[in-house]
């Protein structure tokens, strides 16, 4: 495959960059033992994540206005645990616990791959996290973005074109010289229809070992990278 | 002075960051040898810089939209370019003279600075220079941002309250979490005015050596530091 000639990349974070799974039931785990409370972590993680299309449905059909990836986390974080049967945090925890999603930790080959890239390309953030979120993520887990865009900035959720038009926008560039990065083919083809390049970069790992997902690229991409040191010496960087 | 306890630095960056006028008109220098055209280089800077407060008013009062700064500085050039006489450019060397301002060299001490400041801050733009305007001046000379913010996404220019106000609800902390750092007094007050710490850090060179500005800090600010080397270690960065 020809490289794309692009200025940017721009990354979907949840899954592709960051292990949220892994990171968030991490999380509770520590939490739990602290207050003495047994759960299933990765099935909470599984099911605080399901949350996540739902919620940015309401907002993004207008039952909900504009609101932040944080606070609907938050909204999710409480349906969880009540189905949970979780009753013994105390505000100040449940605080603590949504920004778990602030303390995500990166697959291995992230920061390296991005490091290599970002000396060639800006780097943007371009996921439905909210500033606040992805800027204390990058401090904790040492994420170099040139600049975060995605929904916040764009007031509209992926996979809403809006989302991936404001971004390029904002960046002063024509769609095509922009790259999604992304480990979700639905992403990547919502950014492909406006006009943006991809790179698919499968993370098999995104819901455990138990699964097997099917990452059978479609053929339309661009690129397709093994992780995001690959993803750099396909691009040159 | 006691240290100011805050999560996020924000940052005036032209003429706190950056010398644009040097900058500027070291382009303006290259760009004329090439052509063949002489002009008194710092006075095309001060010019040029000098329609900025003017075309920002438009955009404050509601006489003109919003618009991006690029935009306003390419308004700003025409005039300018009449104003001198220069007839010769083509627009493709007028589109690049305007991104003269995306290639601005930091003061000697800004990256130093910040890079001690990043490791216990989150660091912000606070400028009023458009999201690729900061992003592409970061790249250039090394700036490392943890996010941008400032008149772009707040769709308004300092010292409207609402841009300093939108980046302190954007990083999810209350104002007074947050420190303007600027050579700028005016824009230190407006910050405060809001509720935000406030750090001066003059820039005598900031019009060139013949100039000799009062800078005498107004008693209000937190901080008054030297340089960012000096702000780093107030802040114990």
């Amino acid at each position: 495959m020809a490289i794309p000639q692009v200025d940017a990349l721009v990354f979907d974070v949840f899954g592709t960059v960051v292990d949220w799974r892994t990171s968030v039931a991490d999380e509770g785990r520590m939490l739990g033992k602290t207050k003495g409370i047994t759960a299933d972590w990765e099935a909470f993680a599984d099911a605080w994540r399901g949350k996540y299309q739902p919620f940015m449905s309401k907002v993004r059909s207008g039952e909900l206005p504009w609101t932040k990836l944080d606070m609907l986390h938050r909204m999710g974080l409480d349906e969880v645990l009540t189905e949970f049967g979780i009753t013994s945090l105390t505000e100040d925890e449940k605080i603590d616990l949504n920004r778990a999603w602030h303390r995500l930790h990166p697959w291995s080959d992230s920061v390296p791959g991005l490091y290599r890239l970002k000396a060639k390309f800006i780097l943007g953030t371009m996921s439905n996290g909210n500033i606040a979120l992805m800027t204390n993520m990058a401090k904790f887990a040492g994420l170099p973005w040139d600049c975060i865009l995605g929904a916040e900035v764009a007031k509209a959720y992926k996979p809403d074109p809006k989302t991936y038009l404001t971004g390029a926008e904002l960046l002063d560039l024509p769609p095509e010289r922009v790259m999604m990065v992304a480990a979700h083919q639905n992403d990547l083809l919502a950014a492909q229809k406006v006009g943006l390049k991809t790179a698919f970069v499968p993370r098999p790992l995104e819901r455990g070992a138990g699964n097997s997902p099917d990452l059978t690229p479609d053929p339309s991409f661009d690129v397709v990278a093994t992780d995001f040191v690959d993803l750099a010496s396909q691009m040159g960087a």
